[in-house]
């Protein structure tokens, strides 16, 4: 809306923008972006630009607005453990037939260690180091640790003292979700007969995301289970005391990031600034994550992104909530990336 | 419908019991019977008795009848664990905010070994042993883990290699239910904010639930967690990196176990036999749990269990089933539980 709301102001000032302007908006990109590449590869020569700028996520905890150089990559992992064939009777069976939702736990937890570092071999081999540029925009870039630590309740966090900031620079190994049986008034006295996990692992420049799922499921199998990716058979349960069954969801992808020095990076760092009094904020990646390497593997370009809704947005959970003063900041914003030099 | 069944077998055939008969029909039982300490002591005149006879539960897993003389004690547990205070994206806060998942899995991982067995200080200290009639009942009853294990897909079971017999002789914890965030098609990327885990504690003669309750939350201290029974306020979890609510569920009681050499039990126990072509079980406890205690607190009386349904029944799950066979076997069993000598 903030880009329409742009288009819409600039016409009726009668201001041309400085570039041709090509918009691609995806729907897809929280499942993912698993249909993204194909839609490249189709309209190539539609699609090519200079420069793709991307208006996904948030501006900086501070609330000052920034321009962010890459973006981590993403896969998602469903682990499932496995019971008895049938949900057992908890008093006639428990503690004599196996528990997966302990089998979970144990599993769960041998892959970070007390501090929250992820303690899978090899986990942070193959990160790039960051550039002078990339070193000094971090060093500049406000710390608000400890106003978020207040906000949300906090007094510790993961990743043995590292900041926020350094700590996106890094990949990472997240558990979205975990179930297994029931809980609050569904719960019954029952040995349930699978659990389930879904994690989400972020990748930085260096990481490739099929070598990272590798390494979780190397470490799966260290722990003692034998790992299928289907649903195992009755003989598969029979004969294997620890079965996990691990399936990487589609739609994965690697880091991706542009050079802070080029012109055109400069071009919309001052754009973004001429639309604010105070200084903006600058950062090598992302946090989250965007398919950019689908974009930049497919053509020759490179990608920035300006992201505008508030940092508190609740986003991917309940009570997801947009400040209406982002939407105005943001159509500024938009309109001087139109007009930018 | 087994005990009204035989009770008009009775009259139809102009036979008279051979005792007294009162019947109680409780319908809280997977509850926890939280009122049946009530009712008794309002009704004690009316329900006492010289023996109580319990028809829930089910048959030995060799399909023959049993006559059991006590039940192992109850307890549920729920324990929650907290993360920040509102839901966050995983790319953006991920291994930097505390994910309670993951501190639940620690937390759960903690409290059984490799081998299944529970790793709690004290949790098999206060068992009283077992007598002589018991052992010798236990020693004479069928042996059917290697079919169990072969039903039900397992290729290995808990308990360091002890019999499922010998196992439900002990105390146990199993978790009943576990969930953080969401799985499957709801998943998303985010830091949940809780992780809930329901536990059963089952208990044999000799453990107090509410001591054996006192170890679990003193091992969840002991793990570094505050404890408290209360939904914590935004000051306690700012003050608390680790903070666990735990609450017991109302209804735990204690194990019961009825004397297998006295004269009301030999009665049942030739009652039962008279019925049946095959040897009978008798075992001194079942692994699933009764009131008992709540009667035997009350009333000088003993109490009985001859369970009827089958084995396989999915008990307390889906699919919960029964087999007519067992249904007209139990109605010969009650008909001759009332015309018992």
């Amino acid at each position: 809306m903030a880009i329409l709301a742009a288009v819409d102001a600039l016409k009726s000032n009668q201001l041309v923008p400085t570039s041709n302007l090509k918009f691609l908006f995806e729907g897809e990109e929280e499942a993912g972006s698993p249909h993204l590449g194909q839609i490249i590869d189709r309209y190539r020569d539609l699609l090519n630009a200079d420069a793709w700028l991307m208006c996904d996520g948030p501006v900086h905890q501070s609330g000052r607005k920034q321009v962010v150089f890459g973006a981590r990559g993403d896969v998602n992992v469903d682990v499932t453990v496995y019971g008895a064939l049938r949900p057992l009777h908890s008093g006639h069976y428990g503690n004599w037939a196996p528990n997966p939702a302990l089998m979970l736990a144990k599993l769960l937890a041998s892959m970070k260690d007390a501090s929250g570092r992820v303690a899978i071999p090899g986990w942070y081999d193959d990160v790039e180091p960051l550039g002078r540029a990339e070193r000094q925009a971090i060093a500049e870039a406000p710390v608000n640790d400890k106003e978020l630590e207040l906000q949300l309740g906090l007094s510790k966090t993961e990743g043995a003292g590292k900041l926020l900031l350094e700590l996106i620079n890094e990949p990472s190994l997240n558990i979205n979700g975990m179930s297994s049986g029931d809980v609050g008034t569904l719960a019954r006295n029952i040995i349930p007969t699978t659990a389930t996990a879904v994690l989400d692992l972020r990748l930085v420049k260096g990481n490739d995301y099929t070598k990272q799922v590798k390494r979780l499921v190397d470490h799966i199998k260290k722990q003692g289970f034998h790992v299928v990716n289907h649903d195992p058979t009755p003989a598969e349960r029979q004969q294997y005391p620890m079965l996990a069954k691990v399936i990487p969801r589609s739609g994965g992808y690697n880091a991706e990031r542009t050079r802070m020095d080029l012109p055109i990076s400069q071009s919309v760092i001052e754009a973004v600034a001429s639309t604010s009094d105070q200084p903006i904020v600058k950062l090598p990646t992302s946090g989250g994550s965007l398919p950019l390497s689908v974009i930049t593997n497919r053509l020759p370009t490179v990608t920035i992104s300006i992201p505008i809704v508030n940092y508190d947005n609740n986003q991917h959970a309940e009570n997801e909530n947009l400040r209406i003063q982002n939407l105005w900041d943001g159509i500024e914003t938009m309109a001087a990336l139109m007009r930018m030099k």
